[in-house]
């Protein structure tokens, strides 16, 4: 069985869809990016994502990491890559120059890092962090600061670890209670108790930057009271070379289901007195600092969900072109293929067809968050975040629930032998499992999105959305071969459109609580759908033009497959959204 | 995190249910069997599910079982057990007196083997294989074979082990290489490589006795060709005790994703041409002989997909009543359990509907089977046999299918914790990703569905099922509260009759094939919503009878949750079938 490899020509069609759609490349700071460009970084990155990463990610699985005396050892050959990995300059890739980055547009981050979760995700957690809390100090932070960190950051010297959770503050950071005390220094004294550090400690790097969600002496209650504080490990002396150890102290790392290779860390701040941190933005501001990274690190998240269906993809549709059993259904034929048996087809197409429509809201969402960066008109700007915000929690809680789905049918494709963890494919089952819960389960995604991206401004980001993907359906219904997806689409706008108009008026809370989630998905399959559709449209035009029929014509036998197996499930989520509330309320759990 | 406690108040209440629904009670043989002794028999089980075997499933993860020079070592505390099990008599519950049984009718035995599903899965698989085995031989074994084997298989001296799967021969047995030399002795020289066989090897009994489906000389090719035989590990004096080593070699185990206890070993039958085995029935039918162990097997496997959603549950619903985290959807109170978060509910009764739907089922085709083999009328004979064909791949596939994403619900409930291994809940997702595939992928059973139990007969089955569901969906319209599940399922029924009309007429194999399990979890949804709606009538007469308000208004609450949550999603199905083959054959997959 093969190790991963990255699909670039799928991923340059579709940077290219979001290209279109966005014309990202006509703004004037990213016009260097032309395509020739983004195949450059794909082939390098997939080159080492392929050789460099992807072998390694079994023997994170099978040697996870250890934990002695405060101290966290990560598998067999990750400081090596780690290394190569900093040293190609990949850490900085969509990080300012100033700091040694290569400041390249998320619509080509994108990609690249889809392929870096693919070929390892337990590795490559810590790029995200760094990435985010970067992002956290460009924003947020001091030029004094940006100074201290990012640079050494960027060049892998210092990883970073974001601190937020405690025992009793999980979804509800509101509870935190780890405090912060001012010193006469400027610096803040750190003392509390955290869990679930992804990196938290590693040998990997020779520092680590904690950003901690902490409470000041006169904070206001709930998530009004929230700083947020740099802690670094090791201080730091003035002319940035390390200092004493500052009171840091990793408890235990936990024994996880999956994502062995990601240590996630216990951490004990302060349990001598003398653990200092210096505070990012202002006080009380800690939250909106901390949903900068939440917001990227969702549509990470998402992207997690792409990268780990693709590689469940992968496993499983080699296995099922060698593997040989039972007879044609047709020809009788036997000891044929099973990817010849109609059910495996389905199961692998489903995969696939997801994979491909889920890599395209994500690379769009990319190329949304570099226009908006770069957007000058204040309206416009609005709109495109209102786009982004409403997007992002779809893509995150949608992509990685059908990962998880996605994982299943790629064990299903094994049969007996996707049980047995040699095959990779088990793996890809486990490492998935976190990926709707962590940066907010998919039941807080889905509030977000109701009430905060929909109720909130009384529909408007919604229908601007699907006005777009009504201008799709109308193009499908254009074309002859693909009319009857455009007529699907929009009927699924429609029956958006009426539930919305219902939802508007309801102030039926337990519903809109209940429902949430079917909500979310049946946007998901909008959505889906609708990146296929303009997938279709494109391969359509290319066939027409006598472009590489196998490729084209695939893109087609999955929007249409697509549109046969996933969409319909949109009108079941929306019948259960209208009806939500059913049996709850008279429910009693207590027995 | 307490251990699993069997639900004793709702499977009595789903065997009542069964046991109205086929008479079963009625038959003479059975009349003792009333509901007094069910609560006896339950109550025991219950006991040492409980207490007896509970407490060693995580053990059994922890541990796993261990190979070394062809001898397995289960884990800690299972030989303890296992003698207790057997000492209790619970190996014997369903097999006849003569060999030292408890001759339980199936609806009784049925509750039983699920709590020990729930209780320890991969502790308790020898029981299933003692009691298909045993039916084998009583079915198709000599008089000489059955005092052979059985009884001590019932003591629990020896165990019994399913021998059918090998490399190249999985889901099609047709292909299976094992040779079986007739001897002049009348014995057979065995020879031939075995793969994933459940306590093929193990040191909980001192003898184990594979039934092995292998090939003679002249034997036709496919599985027209395969024959049933009896190998025991040790050869068996004339008088019963052990003999020779009889060349039967475990050459390994598997280290697979879930089930550690269960050893899954290679054996290798006559290495050193000294392995000998007895035929079972006659040459070249052994196929049939084992699809008696296959059907029985079936509904095992069925009832695990019931156990472990029920142990997912009962994990998921204590962590969310104890749980707090978050504020109140409607009084905005901080800090409340999050069973309270509507979306948290949402998940369990998901799960709960669910259980309870595929529990009462499961039940059903229990009772069925028992009025099967006391019915002395043909007619009604075949007519039972055909309800309990069309019923078992339902069963068995979407029954595990649900168990698969209800074990993934109960971790989202968990949060973060559930992808922590500590508490139990992953381990639950780890061993019931097996049950879609063993005993014939979920696939395999919609293949069979389709095309033997549903079009072979031209629909006569499907249609006297949906004729008894149709007068369930009559008595709900006629309560004035249920009425509305009463139309949704005989909307239900409308829809499923007018694809059923298309299938009759179609010859487009591709569609079929690829359409299949859509069908069959069409019919899932169907056969959920009949069995709450049943629950839902009679628990609505003992509430009009002042009878247990909460326990009975907990059902209505399940079934109108599920009205509104799952059964909108067969809707969804059928579309799919209808048009399943859509993209297909376009697309191609050697890229």
């Amino acid at each position: 069985m093969s190790d991963y490899r990255a699909p670039l020509k799928e991923m340059q069609f579709l940077v290219e869809q979001a290209v279109a759609a966005t014309g990202v490349q006509q703004i004037e700071e990213l016009a260097d990016f032309d395509m020739e460009t983004v195949a450059a970084v794909l082939e390098a990155a997939g080159e080492f994502a392929n050789r460099g990463l992807a072998p390694l990610n079994t023997v994170g699985d099978e040697q996870g990491c250890s934990f002695a005396d405060g101290k966290v050892t990560t598998p067999e050959g990750w400081k090596a890559a780690y290394d190569q990995f900093c040293l190609d300059g990949w850490m900085g890739l969509a990080l300012p120059m100033d700091f040694g980055g290569q400041q390249l547009p998320k619509f080509i981050a994108q990609p690249v890092n889809e392929m870096w979760h693919s070929a390892n995700l337990s590795f490559v957690m810590f790029h995200a962090l760094v990435q985010g809390c970067s992002e956290i100090l460009l924003k947020f932070g001091t030029e004094e600061q940006k100074a201290r960190y990012i640079e050494k950051m960027i060049s892998g010297e210092w990883t970073a670890a974001m601190s937020l959770t405690e025992p009793s503050a999980g979804s509800d950071l509101g509870e935190l209670k780890t405090k912060a005390i001012p010193q006469d220094n400027g610096q803040y004294l750190i003392k509390g108790q955290k869990i679930y550090i992804s990196y938290g400690e590693h040998d990997l790097a020779e520092n680590k930057i904690h950003f901690v969600l902490a409470r000041t002496p006169d904070a206001p209650e709930g998530s009004r009271g929230i700083s947020l504080f740099a802690v670094p490990a090791y201080r730091i002396n003035e002319d940035g070379s390390l200092g004493e150890f500052n009171d840091v102290l990793c408890t235990g790392i936990e024994h996880k289901t999956g994502l062995h290779g990601s240590p996630t860390c216990s951490i004990s701040y302060g349990d001598n007195d003398s653990c200092y941190g210096e505070l990012i933005g202002s006080e009380n501001k800690g939250l909106a600092a901390m949903f900068i990274l939440m917001n990227e690190a969702r549509l990470s998240v998402g992207l997690q969900g792409v990268a780990l269906g693709e590689l469940a993809y992968q496993k499983a549709a080699e296995y099922a072109l060698e593997r040989t059993q039972g007879a044609h259904y047709e020809t009788k034929e036997r000891r044929v293929p099973i990817v010849q048996h109609p059910d495996v087809a389905r199961l692998l197409l489903t995969i696939k067809s997801q994979v491909f429509a889920q890599r395209g809201l994500g690379y769009l969402v990319a190329a949304l968050v570099d226009k908006s960066e770069h957007c000058q008109d204040e309206a416009e700007k609005a709109v495109l975040e209102a786009r982004i915000a409403l997007l992002t929690p779809i893509f995150k809680a949608f992509s990685t629930e059908q990962s998880n789905l996605m994982a299943g049918s790629a064990i299903q494709v094994f049969g007996g032998m996707g049980f047995v963890e040699e095959t990779g494919v088990a793996q890809v089952m486990r490492d998935a499992r976190i990926t709707t819960i962590y940066e907010g389960t998919t039941g807080i995604q889905a509030k977000d999105l109701l009430f905060r991206k929909i109720m909130a401004d009384k529909g408007v980001a919604l229908e601007s959305l699907l006005a777009e993907i009504e201008e799709t359906a109308t193009k499908l219904k254009a074309d002859a071969d693909l009319a009857s997806l455009g007529g699907n689409l929009g009927g699924a706008i429609y029956a958006v459109r009426g539930i919305g108009a219902q939802m508007a008026k309801s102030s039926n809370l337990l519903q809109l609580n209940a429902g949430g989630v079917a909500m979310l998905e049946a946007l998901g399959f909008l959505t889906s759908a609708w990146q296929l559709g303009e997938s279709a449209l494109r391969a359509q035009a290319a066939l027409a033009a006598g472009d590489d029929p196998k490729f084209n014509g695939n893109i087609l036998a999955m929007a249409k497959f697509h549109d046969a197996h996933l969409l319909p499930q949109l009108h079941a989520r929306l019948s259960t959204f209208s009806q939500a509330a059913a049996g709850i309320a008279d429910y009693s759990f207590d027995d």
